[in-house]
């Protein structure tokens, strides 16, 4: 059963605090045999991968057919029905309207030491996307990676979806085309991430490698991290619904199922002021729980993570919502905007019933990579930032050297860099000389 | 002796991939130690800290003395000499001021299906900040990792600082004053690390941890990495100066030395088009060596990991410096502007002679807290965008979730996601009703 909890009651701070605490992942180590399969590709490049891919997805590649040819790609893509084709255009036209303003701007300006200061952001030269293969194979997760990488300049990007038994997603392969992919690999696990990061004769290395992955492909990531840049390791998925008395309980329970079905480690929490609410909720999940597709799935994470928590006003929500600093936010209640205007932390907040969370996976514009695990405080979700750098720039002329130099060269001598002082004073001296 | 490299010669690609890919760093394996301390932390909280502060510091502490009383600080802080302090007092108004014009903006916009998205940046809530002890106790480090945190408004921003037998250094007190810090713990190692992730009675938990340290840190802050936020493991420091016939050597030889007085590991390259400047700046160095007080530390970095290229032209300069990807890039040349142009990957950059990097670890404005080890292909300095974070906003209208809706629905059943579809179709199915 879910858990309920009721924050008027004395016990609540320990349970809300149990709550806040309980560890929904229990990953396999398997670090060992990621450094394992990844010396190996090093060591071996194109062979180990492929015989990697031989023995995990049953498939037997040469140099040649690693990467997907261009007839392929097309013959595969011609299979997608056309409204799913338009579906998929409609999301990648939407979510690179909405990533084109992240866009961040370059900055230049004159001190009134007469120094010129700034910096210039410049995109990654080329990145690495994993896409998972089988069940968790989603072509609206490589518009979500793939486009922000090309908004932001990328020159080069590369996929590896793994397709066992040789059979592909013809969905992924159009997301792909839709989002500017210029490279696709029928590879996957850690073999795959470390041929992106280290490189092999058939596949050129890459600078910074996202996407989402099951243990091996997590555990790969890690271990490369450092040689290039990563995303974030995901968790598993999940939602807070804050919603009032005035709610169709139908669409929140789905909304909330939605979570559930990802994973059974995902998390779904509802909190509200109205214990009437709370119960219907309750009982359309139960409802649905019958008949659900992924009712297995679904009823595993909520039955062992779900919750519902009945607060006094929204204030308490907030507070709460904050404490939990959620991967997505729903605010289902008469002022959602004046109620974010409390929220602290948040991947991603859906504002208003007429706003499922679901719209926020495929169509809505935003990115669906978020941050889990109470994260939220700290990070962000996948954005065009993660594919640009910042250079800073300054320029001293004699007077700004003449300005700011003395004060450099006594903090030096104060943190005993004698050659980082003698830097500026030659420069100074010659300026005395003059 | 230092490396040359003469990029006309036919076995120069060797020689460069053989610069580019030596490691110049061999860490310590620390982390089974580190695992223990954060463990023993977690478990006994400030009485593990007290223990071992005791064991390694030296120094007997209780809980009311972990943190600095704000009378000790006054006491310290009234030793620092005038000068000391005004060229403290200056860096910290110029990285202030170059700082706050990092702060991101909000966006909010309706789109043509009525949808309203934007996002809000947020602060993180709390941070803390790891500042190393004894010689390498540097307050403009302080200064630098500090004062983004508060530009970006993190509310609570705690500093641990090892005091080894009690000693402190009072220029770290005053530039943790001057930045604004609120709580200072005279801790350190992967115990401060421990104490400022998960808390102690006594030490409140943070959301981030920032700052450099000992393998024992790095390590730490590596596996508290998802339980706060970190940032950047930062490596040995770099300097790449590209330098034109037009230049005095004994700056350009300062300037090297400047990266290599700061640890053995340290690099310094010259990339010149001159043979005859690249000659003088070896003699300068050379010189200098003779009678530098860090000549120990620079010496065996030159020797070990300098290099000085000699390129025919300033394009095949560039080139190779995108390769390198350095932390620090100094353009002593006739016209440093259009050659920053083409540098597409660098931490930061000092634009013409008169701009030496020793200006930009103090008093320049930029941050002094770069990407090392070719990281700058993928990451950026230090900024105010680490003590931030993005919530992506969405608000759908009925007439928005009827024009993109559908499409959705469509993309959550092709990817077998059946509450996805139905949480739209839901509402979808009631505006049909109307």
């Amino acid at each position: 059963m879910p858990q309920f909890l009721d924050a008027t009651t004395p016990d609540f701070e320990e349970q809300f605090a149990a709550l806040l605490g309980a560890k929904r992942e229990d990953s396999p180590d398997v670090d060992a045999a990621v450094a394992e399969i990844i010396a190996d590709v090093r060591a071996r490049g194109d062979a180990a991968v492929i015989e990697l891919t031989e023995r995990y997805d049953r498939l037997t590649l040469t140099p040649e057919t690693l990467r997907f040819a261009p007839e392929e790609i097309e013959a595969l893509i011609a299979e997608v029905p056309q409204h799913e084709r338009e579906a998929l255009e409609l999301a990648a036209e939407r979510i690179r309207a909405y990533h084109a303003r992240q866009m961040p701007e370059d900055a230049s300006w004159v001190d009134e030491s007469g120094a010129t200061l700034g910096w210039r952001w410049t995109p990654v030269s080329a990145a690495g996307l994993y896409v998972p293969g089988g069940l968790a194979s989603y072509p609206s997760s490589v518009l979500m990676n793939a486009i922000p990488a090309k908004v932001a300049g990328v020159e080069r990007l590369a996929i590896t979806v793994p397709t066992p038994d040789g059979v592909a997603n013809p969905l992924v392969l159009l997301a792909a085309r839709l989002a500017g992919v210029d490279e696709i690999y029928r590879i996957g696990g850690a073999q795959a991430v470390a041929a992106l990061a280290y490189g092999t004769t058939s596949i050129a290395p890459v600078d910074k490698i996202t996407g989402p992955g099951n243990a091996f492909v997590a555990a790969a990531k890690r271990r490369v991290f450092g040689k290039v840049g990563i995303d974030m390791i995901a968790g598993p998925s999940e939602i807070l619904v804050i919603a009032d008395g005035d709610n169709d309980p139908d669409w929140i329970a789905l909304d909330m199922l939605s979570q559930a079905e990802h994973d059974e480690s995902a998390q779904s929490i509802l909190i509200t002021t109205d214990r009437a609410m709370a119960k219907a909720v309750e009982a359309a999940i139960e409802r649905h729980l019958l008949t659900l597709e992924r009712r297995e799935i679904a009823g595993k994470s909520w039955r062992d993570y779900g919750a519902v928590i009945l607060v006094p006003d929204l204030d308490v929500a907030a507070v709460l919502s904050n404490r939990i600093a959620p991967e997505h936010l729903e605010l289902c209640v008469a002022d959602p905007d004046g109620l974010s205007e409390q929220i602290t932390h948040a991947g991603a907040i859906f504002l208003g019933a007429w706003t499922p969370e679901a719209i926020g996976d495929y169509v809505g514009g935003p990115n669906h990579v978020l941050p889990t695990a109470r994260s939220a405080r700290f990070s962000s979700g996948l954005s065009v930032m993660d594919f640009v750098k910042r250079t800073t720039l300054a320029k001293m002329t004699p007077a700004a050297l003449r300005a700011i130099g003395p004060a450099a060269e006594t903090l030096a001598i104060s943190e005993s860099l004698e050659a980082h002082g003698l830097s500026v004073r030659a420069r100074l001296n010659h300026l005395n000389e003059l």
